[in-house]
């Protein structure tokens, strides 16, 4: 069957793949009808690695994914050919010290879609556990389910955050995960949320949700604008989700004492950080590594239109033109939050 | 100045009365603009006493208030003449064990507006603690200014509750608090909310909140509506809002396992509980006090836009008709959220 | 191999049976040492039945086992022959959305040793899943590794209490898992605490823990003591493990404002709540069953020393004993806790 | 009355001063019988500055009290002469923002000992607020109610860390904070506690305590030690207590997927802090700045004899030999740990 396969860095062709594993009792297998493009598909094709993932051998990409189920194995009761689902991207070993606590996130052992030598789900068929395939309502269209998973970043940073109802938030960084994370926030419990970038038209894009407001670092003074907004107290959740170097030595001036921050954004090297002003406030700092047990409520503020996120797919294309499609996903416009593939 | 005092059970009479309390250099006086009916006001109207507090002198009704600030003391430096404010109507001893704590509304020594022997705020103007008053948004009205009492004992429910985003909420009680739990849990972060009652205006009054499905237990069958919608899993978050002692051997059944349950209603009687019920899905349940911390929250989602509080305030009256006000709230029409007093 | 098997209710007998399951590459097999004897075997042994779990066919008793590897799976990495180990009883359906939670005593598809029709583990030899059989310290005996089953409930109980440093306790009932939760309060942060009970061999053997004061009330005023110990202000935790009727209506007297209180213990029918009563010192009430995640606990708290077991072992029988020493807990004597088989 | 006086950097003086402030109907008076000598005292000493607080007038050192009360305010009910008492050291704004929500150590305007330019405890006499000062119990000495300062710091980074019942914790560093960050997580509930340092006799006297373990990082591989420790697993939390640079880059990793680190050190500078190692295991990082609410939960578990402090104070000294005192504590010798003035 078709896939979209990383030959190597810089080469992707369109070519017959066989379908990945095979049929348990336990597992389904799913006709892919959406697949978005994310920035680590994009960092493969273009760098060939991400730290010490290296693509060493012919990947299919993508790992963003939804479906209609075409058979069922016998053990699965919650799901029938015919069903929409998306899928979870990453399975643990369910017998593992992380998964048995429930933060199956952390398992070591997690093989995840598309992160070497792992093939992803740009396939026209895939074999995946039941337990990690989720039925879609009605509502929902397969590029909705797609957009599950980034979301679940965001949805994931939110409860870390553990937001209390009305808490004002700051995100930092309106790539598409900072406006993941900004989305979920005000979904979450969040009264206002601002999100601060340099670059407008993702801006533009954020603030075109009712309660998010936007802040360009590049000629608003945002730290003004965020005390103002809250009398001088700060904001009580930051999200840092841009993962540059110079955000950190001060992004905890956000908060109010007693706040919480969630680190999203991933710098590559190790970032300046100001112990004495985060212990000033005495902030409580969580970390984000993919998510665990979110893509229900993901499912759910979707499904309830509580979360829009087809204004987010800038741009569709059919498989046949997924080289144009990673293409254009790789020239990294601004204006550009998610490339679809549909199958 | 004109002051509505409850003279006794069943005797409400608008007089003249002198301002209570004294300014001092932390206190605020404020003209009293707005004032909302609670069910305990008019409860001391019809019994005369609610449990141990019992009206034996002549008390000024009232404690949902908004005004404009016409005089500061010397060291209060965030309100000043002019500004459009809401109070907070319990005190507590700051110096107590339960105010240093953060948990203000528990401590014993807390005094409350129009619980007797405490005059309440249905006076044209009162003097109040500085740090008990909350500075409006221009976007807020005085009505929407006294509706963030009975909101805060909404989101009290909502915050004890540990929202986590996209969880299914169920309201059992379709009362002024229920509405306000309902509404509370839909901003705080849950996808979706049903709200139980037997009334059907009640219900269609919560059904007009997008998000909030009213389900009429005298006619559906609120247990499998819930478990359908949860795919048999159950309900993330129950709040008890009728107080009504049927409602307890079972509430707990609309909750998942390791759901969690917040006690809101309060039945006069000890009520049966079936705790091998509770404990076989390992339910937390948390109980609700009025609130404390909250008012800024409530502030912040009604100004935001996140709730809609003008759509709950029924009816207005002028002071000089306060006594029609009183009656008519007594009636306890089934389609009557809030009345509202206007100064 | 032999086995202690119920054949109906009010008679066991000793014979031999073949081992229950088959190995796979993920299980391991066990030859048993120690088996405690629980109240529910010997609930099963007077009365045939707790609750809607009925004995209706020959049932091997026993659910508190530890053991020794004779044979690992070939998947199995942490545990090789010779290794002393004790096992968690239930195991869930590691697909189950419980599981995947983390909340894995909450699958209702749990199989739990001697629990009807699954058989128990007094028997020579067993086959389990090796991610539930957790390797014992040099430190600890085969005895001590068989107490780790109780011991978690206590541990649950600590857990879900959320104590912080310096908490005072208050445990109703001093029964094994009065004990045990008191114990567990006590290393898990608790200064103090203190447990009621009216039998005083119970209190005796729970008093001689350093730490944990007795109260016997029948003769004593549990209130006045532990309000006198907290200045007036009361306990931060109560776990109730009672299950006596007569103590719901009040049992949250002992807490504190904002105090958190355990439901441990198991009535059988609905129990008064005095909800108003819970509700005006806003308390937290949590509930337990069985446990997740806490035999590394259990085993970390007694191989370290810091919670003693040993003295809880009141007396030790062979497995050719197994009659008698079912007999001997059945007499439910005020000074024995435990009773073990040896095999 | 006898004061210990820093005049300016290098020189203190025993000299005659009036007493600090006035009495007031919720004040007490109190004779000081013991001050220990913090680490900020020795560097107001050194260095007459510790960041932007410096010492340009006369001061008043010391912070870390108990003593006898000699007068209370007419409102005082729960202290009276006579009474043995320890003093919390800083005072906020109760109707700020912060005291309201229980977090007081974070009030901007908080006033505390001995921070210039507000004069300390070192004096015979002391005027403080009745709600900061707390009863001794009888079992308690002065000087180890001097001790409850520091504990409270240990005691609070216990807190923040939501230590569960069996965790293992590491402590980066050995001096006096970080061994009152090892005592108290391991009463706080801790089955194990690792603390490193490379000054061998502080970590003998860490290694007194039963159930913590010194490792020499010097001479010995701390990483393997906890690692092999934990199977592999890693420490449930981490405490870093040094404020050394070199720690940061790689203090998580010796946390377990899903721990918790709390940041108690303070280096003067942005210290490298490793983002993406943090998020791999999604640790939560707490901070720490002093404590709130802790001081009866430190005299608990004092009073107790749960945690011993006695044995942490290595020399006594009187008023009269103040100057000796500082210049022994400012010699910075490896086994000491903690000086007290008897008054």
């Amino acid at each position: 069957m078709k896939a979209v396969v990383l030959e190597k860095q810089g080469e992707i062709v369109i070519k017959d793949m066989p379908i990945v594993g095979e049929m348990t009792p336990d597992s389904v297998r799913i006709r892919v009808k959406a697949v978005g493009i994310c920035g680590s598909d994009v960092h493969y094709y273009t760098h060939g690695r991400i730290g010490h993932y290296v693509v060493e051998q012919p990947m299919i990409l993508g790992h963003e994914a939804a479906g209609e189920i075409v058979e069922a194995g016998a053990n699965v009761k919650d799901l029938k050919p015919g069903d929409r689902v998306c899928m979870e991207p990453g399975i643990p070993n369910a017998k593992s010290r992380a998964a048995k606590l429930g933060i199956y996130n952390l398992d070591p052992e997690v093989r995840f879609w598309a992160t070497p030598p792992i093939h992803g789900c740009l396939i026209e068929e895939v074999i995946h556990p039941a337990e990690y395939t989720y039925k879609l309502p009605d509502s929902m269209s397969f590029g909705e389910g797609a957009m599950v998973e980034p979301l679940s970043i965001g949805l994931q940073a939110a409860k870390k955050a553990r937001i209390v109802p009305g808490d004002v938030a700051v995100v930092i960084g309106a790539g598409t995960i900072g406006i993941m994370c900004a989305v979920s926030a005000l979904a979450g419990g969040c009264s206002r949320v601002f999100i601060t970038d340099t670059k407008k038209e993702k801006l533009a894009i954020a603030g075109s949700y009712d309660g998010i407001t936007p802040i360009n670092v590049a000629t608003e003074d945002a730290m003004k604008i965020v005390m103002d907004a809250t009398g001088g107290w700060g904001a009580d959740v930051v999200m840092e989700a841009s993962g540059a170097e110079a955000v950190y030595p001060r992004f905890s001036d956000y908060a109010c004492p007693g706040g919480k921050a969630v680190l999203v954004g991933i710098p590559i090297d190790p970032v300046p950080f100001d112990i004495a002003a985060i212990q000033a406030k005495e902030l409580d700092l969580a970390s984000v590594f993919r998510y665990a047990n979110i893509y229900p409520r993901a499912i759910n503020l979707i499904g309830s239109g509580k979360i829009d996120v087809k204004r987010l797919i800038s741009k569709a294309y059919p498989l046949s033109d997924s080289i144009a499609a990673f293409q254009h996903a790789a020239r990294l416009e601004p204006d550009v939050v998610k490339i679809m593939i549909e199958l």
